[in-house]
């Protein structure tokens, strides 16, 4: 398996394209994307867990009910969401989208993104679809990885490439992170395309399964948004004999896929809000997977960690903390905590306990801009990965201006 | 029932003092503190649910296990805790206070708070206890909670003069919020001090059922420290029938104690690290009492909401988006939310969706310094209220500076 360019055009049989509409003010920011697989493909996707949800998700969900789906129509600068008229909005958004591709209304995957409360007006949208669907392209990730962006500082793409059955096939993604709008809310949208031919079952079954390690896994301030939602088609393209069941070929394929999620995750970590650092927790030896994940998220999402990581403090009482009340059967008396980046390791806790080590060393390492937070229980066999940043001037002055 | 002056000390039978022994550096900052019954008390206390525990948090359990004690010893500057000797350090701490009392061991309430995983020398508490016995006070309160606080920036008491069975009564307290040292570690301590005649069964069913809506409901950012601790001594001087039972009596003594907690929640939230407001949200016409309290603690502890807060932005869907994610069983499109503060209310969501309000209005409502985010359920009769403060530059500031 290997990375490659493209993002979502890299899987074959999908174009794409971005184009600024007219939602956002600001005319240098493209504002609607559309994402175009030429054959229908099977798809599925995973929702916010927020009982406030976007209308967009409620219409998509429907449209999926039968495992397929041809294109993506997302916007940015409005959520649509704690809106009357919103799932009126969605669908006229898909309608339109359908028209003009000339497919089913129900083959479309509708998402926005941006502002809540406020109504989205239909016009530019309808303005802006031809655009779009004269500008599809194969080319087309980046300006499509553009269009979903509300304050992310970086466009989030990734694409593999990897065998099955014989056949070259490919995954890719776009994705946009945590980022405030004017007003605001916090959204995670993540679209991915495969020309793999998977069942829909087997579809479903992997992403389901592919999520609670990854995008469940990462966390910018602990804030779940109303509108999340992780998407992904299988085209069949590639041409493979079709995975419909757990076997080698799925194997792979879930290998791939999560290729593409831990690197989108690690993207949107890194570019939370006001981030100047990646940080990713390991837990490992854990007496069960639950324990490991329960750990490692309570650490990435604590207030006190994040500030002592931006302030580049190996303070690893707050590590310890952080398990102690995530509410996981923990020995703290065996627990191991280090600190590693690509400037060393520090070892700065054994057995519950703190252990000497060079201040200066601790610095170097976490004065790089991705720090892992290596945590052993010495309790079990078992893993897991949370991905965070750290907390920052900028994070505050993001979410603390003022709205008018 | 009136709030009075005096503190702990305002509860008839208690001394108090505070001293500068040497834990700190800083030769202005007293850093041990103690209080003095000078009637053996009933005692009652609850403990952090960290799996991490300050030594001091064993030893006092052990202490309290008879429902008895006499005396508080309590350091700042050096939590003692993730110390190998922590246990010995906590144990002399308790002899020597002991001795120079002239009371049994048995009868110390011991805590500690500061720095974790640094030894902590017995030395300077060695030195202090003469002191700090030769200037006991009846007017010893302030420099006793001077004595145990780290990073606050006030002191907190608090006295309420109630009457029980035809006698005067008191409950004081004294408590220390969510602050860091250097290196640190948030604690909240909290002594409370009465005058009643109460059996040490129904002193610790009162403080129990107390501290799940008062300390359990305070957030400064989500981090639950290891040396929390609230204790409360009862020493019956005031010569009431003692209460025994959950009768009138015993109501009364609940509201006089609810009192006290309830103003020392208020002082430690809005003085918490960095707090520039005091938030306080208050759930009401809930289905239950549990669900009032999950979603008090969900929207206070919103990262997104509290750096609104600190913007003076009444940004509604933030908190609609907590009380989505906060797991309790809510209709949403049931919730009405306002913000008020003295300076006016002013309602921005009815029927979970958005109204039209002045931004003006609002700015001037969330400019002050004590806000309340009003939310009504309109699903049943509880309530709940939860108090946290708004997330500022300073609080990053505080815990990301430099340790070293």
């Amino acid at each position: 398996m290997k990375i490659i360019d493209g993002g979502i055009c890299a899987a074959k049989g999908y174009k794409a394209s971005g184009v600024h509409c007219g939602i956002r003010k600001n005319r240098t920011k493209r504002d609607l994307s559309l994402i175009y697989s030429e054959k229908r493909a099977t798809a599925a996707a995973v929702y916010t867990t927020n009982l406030v949800k976007g209308a967009t998700l409620s219409v998509t969900k429907r449209h999926l009910e039968d495992g397929f789906a041809q294109a993506v129509i997302c916007n940015s600068g409005n959520a649509n969401t704690c809106n009357e008229n919103g799932i009126e909005i969605a669908e006229q958004m898909s309608k339109l989208t359908a028209d003009a591709l000339n497919i089913s209304e129900n083959d479309i995957v509708v998402a926005s993104t941006g502002v809540i409360g406020q109504p989205l007006d239909i016009t530019p949208i309808k303005d802006g679809i031809p655009d779009l669907v004269k500008t599809l392209s194969n080319d087309g990730s980046a300006d499509a990885s553009e269009g979903i962006m509300t304050t992310d500082t970086v466009k989030k793409e990734i694409a593999v490439e990897f065998t099955v059955g014989g056949k070259v096939c490919h995954i890719g993604g776009i994705a946009k992170g945590s980022g405030m709008i004017h007003p605001n809310m916090a959204t995670m949208l993540v679209f991915i395309t495969s020309d793999v031919a998977i069942s829909k079952e087997m579809l479903k079954k992997a992403l389901s399964s592919d999520i609670t390690n990854t995008f469940n896994m990462v966390s910018i301030d602990g804030d779940t948004s109303t509108n999340d939602m992780v998407t992904v088609l299988a085209n069949g393209v590639a041409g493979n004999p079709e995975i419909t069941k757990e076997d080698g070929d799925y194997e792979i394929f879930m290998q791939a896929l999560n290729t593409v999620t831990v690197n989108l995750c690690r993207m949107i970590a890194s570019d939370g809000e006001g981030a100047t650092k990646l940080l990713e927790c390991k837990v490992d030896t854990a007496k069960s997977k639950a324990i490991a994940k329960t750990v490692a998220k309570s650490v990435i999402c604590s207030s006190l960690l994040k500030a002592a990581m931006f302030g580049a403090d190996a303070n690893w009482g707050r590590v310890l903390c952080a398990i102690g009340y995530s509410g996981a059967d923990v020995d703290i008396n065996k627990v191991d905590v280090s600190f590693k980046s690509k400037a060393g390791e520090v070892k700065v806790c054994k057995n519950g306990a703190g252990i000497p080590f060079s201040e200066d060393e601790a610095k170097t390492v976490l004065l790089e801009k991705e720090i892992e937070i290596l945590v052993s229980l010495n309790d079990g066999k078992d893993t897991a990965t949370a991905w965070g940043c750290d907390l920052t001037y900028d994070y505050v002055k993001i979410n603390g201006d003022y709205r008018t």
